[in-house]
C-alpha cells in the first residue's frame, strides 16, 4: 500500500509495520457493526481473534523494523554532497582523519607537505576542523572525487581508514588509475595486512603493533634492561615480523595447518636470532670492558 | 511452561517461541474434532484462525529470540572455570593477548622476563597457544585471580585489553590491593588515555598512535625528507603530544570551550617548537658546512 504513496522505501517499512496498531479501532467497528446485525456473531468472533493478534504482533513488529529492517537502508540513504576540495595540487593524499589519519596530516603539514585529507564521516570532518585541521567531507573510494583531489599529480596516497573492505577499494582504484601514487596504508589486523601486501602495497603498518613495541621497550626498562638493550631486541623484533609477515602474506590461506607451523617457526626463529644478538652483544660488552682493563693495566 | 523443566534459561525462550510451530499440527486435530461433533464449526473457525496467525508469528518469534533474546543471556551464561595458573612468581602480569597484548607477551619473554598472561576470551586464548605463545583463560577483573596469579609479587602490571572500562576497573583494582606494581596502559582512544592518566597511570599508550608515526615518518623519506631530519620530527612531535595529552587530562572535561582553546594552542605551539627546531637544524648544519668550508680552505 505504502509503496504507491510517496514515502521514502525506509518509511515504507515503517508505515507497513504501524498499520497494525490500527487494530483498536478496528474492535470498536466490529462491536458496533454486530450490534446493528451487519456481521454475524460468527463472523465478529473471527475478527476479534484476527484484531488481537495483529496488535499483539504489533509492538514485535516495530521492534523488528526498527533492530533489523532500518539497519539495512542506512547505507542507502541519500548521501550529502561532498565539499569542494580547494586545493588540486598537494603531494600528498589522505584517506581518512580518525584517530590515525589526523596524526599523519598533522606530522606531514608540519614538515611544509600540503596534504589533503578526505573522510566520508561528515561530524568528524567539522570536529578535527574546530583544531585547526582541515580536511574534506567526500568518499575516497570514489574515482572522480580523487581526480579532483588531484590523484594525477599527487606523489603519495595514504589509506588510514579502518573498514578493511574500503580499504582494499581505494588500493584497486589507484592501481587502476593512479599508478604513480605510492601507497602507504594502515592495517587493521594481521590478516588486513597479508591482504593489502598480495595486492602490491609494499608500506602497511599494523595499527596498534608500533605502540606495543613501544610499551614493550618501556617495560623492559623498568624491568632493569638497559635502555640501549631494549631498543635493540625492540628493533630486531620489528624487522623479524616485518618479514614474516611478508613472506606470510604468500602462503595459501586455505592451508591452515601450513600456516600455523610456519607462523611457530618464525616464532622459534626470532627467539633464537634474539639470543644469539644477545651473545654478541654480550660479547662486544665483555671485550670492551677488557680492552678497557687493558688500558689502566698498561 | 518450559520455567518448570529442566531447561537452561537461554532454552527456555527457544522453547516457549518455537512452541508456537506446534501449530501444524492443530489444523489436522481441529478439523477432525469438527467432523466429529465435538467443537461447533463457530469454535473450529476461531481455533484456525488463532492457530494460523500463530503460525505465521512462529519464525518472526524465532529471529526476534536470535537477535534479541539470546545475545542478552551471553554474559550470564554460566562461565567456564578460570584456567589454574602455574607460574605464580613472574615479574610480568599482562591482561590481554589480543593484537595488542601478545606482542607485549612475546617481546618481554623473549628478554627472558617471565610473563603470566590472563584474557577472557577463550578462543583467543586457544588460538595463540597453538602458535607457541601461552596465556591462561581467565578475567583480569578478578580479585582472587590475581592473587594467584602472583600480583603480590610481581613488578609490572599491563594492561592491553580494549574494553576501556575493565580497563579502568583493574587500574582501580591494582591501586587499592597491589600498591606496589607499577602499571602499563593501552589506551584505545584520546578520551581514555586522559581517563587513565588522572587515575595516576603513568606509562599510557594510544594504541594507534605510533604507528600513525611510523607511517608519517616513511611519508616524509618518501617525499624527499633525509631520514634523520624526519626522525628528529618526529621525536618533536611524539615529545610534544606526550606533554599534551598529559596536561589536558587535567582539564575540565565538561568546559568543552576551554578544552577546544587549549587544543587549537598546542597545536600551534607543536607548529612553533617544529619551525624553530628547524632554523636551529638549519643553522647547525649550515654552521658544519662552513666549519668544512673553512677546513678546506686553511
Amino acid at each position: 500500500m505504502s509503496r504507491y504513496s510517496r514515502l521514502e522505501p525506509t518509511q515504507r517499512y515503517l508505515f507497513a509495520f504501524a498499520l497494525a496498531q490500527g487494530g483498536e479501532f478496528a474492535f470498536v467497528l466490529c462491536s458496533f457493526a454486530t450490534q446493528n446485525g451487519v456481521f454475524t456473531s460468527d463472523m465478529a468472533n473471527l475478527l476479534v481473534v484476527t484484531v488481537a493478534l495483529t496488535m499483539a504482533a504489533a509492538p514485535i513488529l516495530m521492534t523488528i523494523n526498527e533492530r533489523l529492517v532500518q539497519p539495512r537502508f542506512a547505507s542507502v540513504l541519500p548521501e550529502r554532497e561532498p565539499d569542494e576540495i580547494e586545493e588540486r595540487d598537494n603531494p600528498v593524499l589522505v584517506a581518512g582523519v580518525g584517530r590515525f589519519g589526523h596524526i599523519v596530516a598533522r606530522l606531514l603539514r608540519l614538515n611544509g607537505y600540503g596534504t589533503t585529507v578526505l573522510d566520508h564521516d561528515a561530524e568528524q570532518v567539522e570536529t578535527l576542523g574546530r583544531y585547526g585541521i582541515k580536511s574534506y567531507y567526500g568518499d575516497a573510494t570514489r574515482l572522480d572525487l580523487l581526480q579532483t583531489a588531484g590523484a594525477e599529480r599527487a606523489k603519495l596516497f595514504v589509506i588510514t581508514i579502518d573498514q578493511e573492505e574500503q580499504a582494499l577499494k581505494i588500493v584497486d582504484l589507484i592501481h587502476e588509475h593512479f599508478p604513480q601514487l605510492r601507497i602507504l596504508a594502515r592495517a587493521t589486523s594481521r590478516q588486513h595486512a597479508y591482504e593489502l601486501l598480495r595486492r602490491g602495497v609494499q608500506h602497511v603498518y599494523r595499527e596498534t603493533f608500533a605502540s606495543a613495541v613501544d610499551l614493550s621497550v618501556d617495560a623492559l626498562v623498568a624491568l632493569g634492561l638497559p635502555k640501549h638493550r631494549a631498543q635493540r631486541a625492540a628493533q630486531l623484533f620489528r624487522e623479524h615480523e616485518d618479514a614474516s609477515v611478508r613472506e606470510m602474506a604468500q602462503l595459501d590461506t586455505e592451508d591452515m595447518k601450513g600456516y600455523v607451523s610456519m607462523a611457530r617457526l618464525h616464532i622459534a626463529n626470532l627467539e633464537n636470532a634474539l639470543a644469539s644478538d644477545k651473545d654478541v652483544f654480550q660479547h662486544s660488552a665483555d671485550a670492551a670492558r677488557d680492552a678497557g682493563a687493558d688500558a689502566s693495566a698498561s
